[in-house]
């Protein structure tokens, strides 16, 4: 089987030492006011992300923009946002771009949504929920190269109310069960991947176990806990590699002031240097 | 408790007979030659819609715009989308919109789906996932007068790869745990509703038993099979109301001539007297 070009890329970049995703979740209330001064809403948030982009273009292993913080903004946040993915694409088309979106609809559907993500914005990979099942996944499963990234245990407190359920046939959590669907079933392209929160240690080496090297896209461990030691631990694979580390706001909000983008390229290099040590 | 706007708004269209919904699922690349002629994508889906709901307002309970058909226009499609819930608001402001979307993330992001949703195209109700539980959905559940319809048992075929899986706890399967949680828990404002498609007639009789009065919106009638006399029976509510059942593609695109309009006005007439017959 040809490696998908998605997982191609982060192995380039995992080989060079790099495994933090910076989470270009550019909510504009929360831009730096200067910034924001005599331009209009995308100008700000496109300057924003580009000026976060080349302070740590050599220090990650990927960007990850959460759709919702554009969505947020209309048509100027969304527009933002194409011309950010084109910035990087162009500028840097090493580092691959995940569509954080967590999209899932029925076949038809996601059908439509994959064109919107792989070939109107053009990412390389997007995340997915898991919860209607294979088949409405697969028009987003069937483009072979790129990164399908399917939610399984996720960062938040409440997570558990339904992922930690236990189902009675293998007597195990569901969000193993998503798991093993996605290695065993899902993944017959070598293209996907998974999420589990850096605040669930325990679930993370679970689920690390069950998928062996495939990547596993690890959100929550700035604002939301988790320490980098833990992480690693649990999170590296069978080469010491596997692992998507996302810091979203906690970089690049790291000041609010001129030195934002330098607060950022020190809070990536910081948490690179952290998870080095570790593995 | 005041009653949510939406359900009022609902309501008062169920009194007057009406229980269906029509899915503008507007995918450019399906609609009538004749209008695509000489005129922008946003152009054509805004007169495609505004000619679909002139020929159906009359019937319907409420429209389901699915975001999916849009963002794959990109920024022209959601510059339609914008537009068609614009024209419904100011003319027809008695008809619920509903964006489907399914939607779902950690709470500060969800925060951001929220606005947009509510603040920025300013809907009446979306669909959500519940797969990250109720503290992820939170900033949704939190508007009021909007509905929150979280997806339960849905339409497609592979629908119970996880939904059906029996929870050990309960001794029951998981998309009856998710009705459960919504009903018991996350349905505090009273603006909550499920999602049961009309493929599956058992499951949905099984979640009006649990969900008692709250409304049901039932896709996949048309071309995804599901008997009306079968959904009826099973999904209305103990005032023979309670049901939002949604006709996309098959009404939409019933006429791929000129007179799709008509069609679709025929199509949606002919099932609001096939569901009258069985309430």
């Amino acid at each position: 089987m040809a490696k998908c070009k998605f997982v191609s890329k982060l192995e380039n970049l995992w080989s060079q030492g790099n495994f933090v995703c910076v989470g270009l979740d550019s909510d504009y209330s929360k831009l730096p006011l200067h910034l924001k001064e005599g331009k209009t809403v995308d100008q700000a948030i496109l300057e924003f992300n580009i000026a976060i982009i080349e302070a740590t273009a050599d220090l990650v292993c990927a960007y990850k923009p959460n759709i919702a913080f554009y969505e947020a903004s209309g048509l100027e946040g969304l527009k933002a946002l194409e011309e950010t993915i084109k910035y990087i694409k162009q500028k840097y088309p090493e580092i691959p771009i995940i569509l954080d979106a967590k999209r899932a609809d029925i076949g038809n559907t996601s059908r439509n949504y994959a064109k919107a993500i792989f070939e109107h914005l053009q990412v390389d990979a997007v995340t997915v929920n898991p919860y209607l099942g294979k088949d409405a996944l697969l028009p987003f499963l069937e483009y072979k190269e790129k990164g399908i990234i399917v939610l399984v245990k996720t960062s938040n407190p409440g997570a558990g109310e339904f992922q930690d359920q236990i189902i009675e046939r293998g007597n195990k959590p569901l969000y193993q069960v998503v798991a093993e669907n996605v290695v065993k079933d899902w993944n017959k392209n070598g293209n996907c991947g998974v999420v589990v929160g850096a605040t669930y240690p325990e679930e993370l080496k679970k689920v690390r176990e069950i998928v062996g090297d495939i990547p596993i896209l690890i959100p929550g461990l700035g604002d939301q806990g988790g320490t980098v030691q833990q992480v690693v631990e649990a999170g590296q694979d069978s080469r010491g590699w596997g692992m998507i580390i996302n810091s979203s706001q906690s970089t690049i909000f790291a000041s609010s002031g001129e030195d934002f983008a330098e607060a950022a390229r020190v809070a990536t290099r910081s948490l690179k240097e952290k998870i080095n040590k570790f593995i």
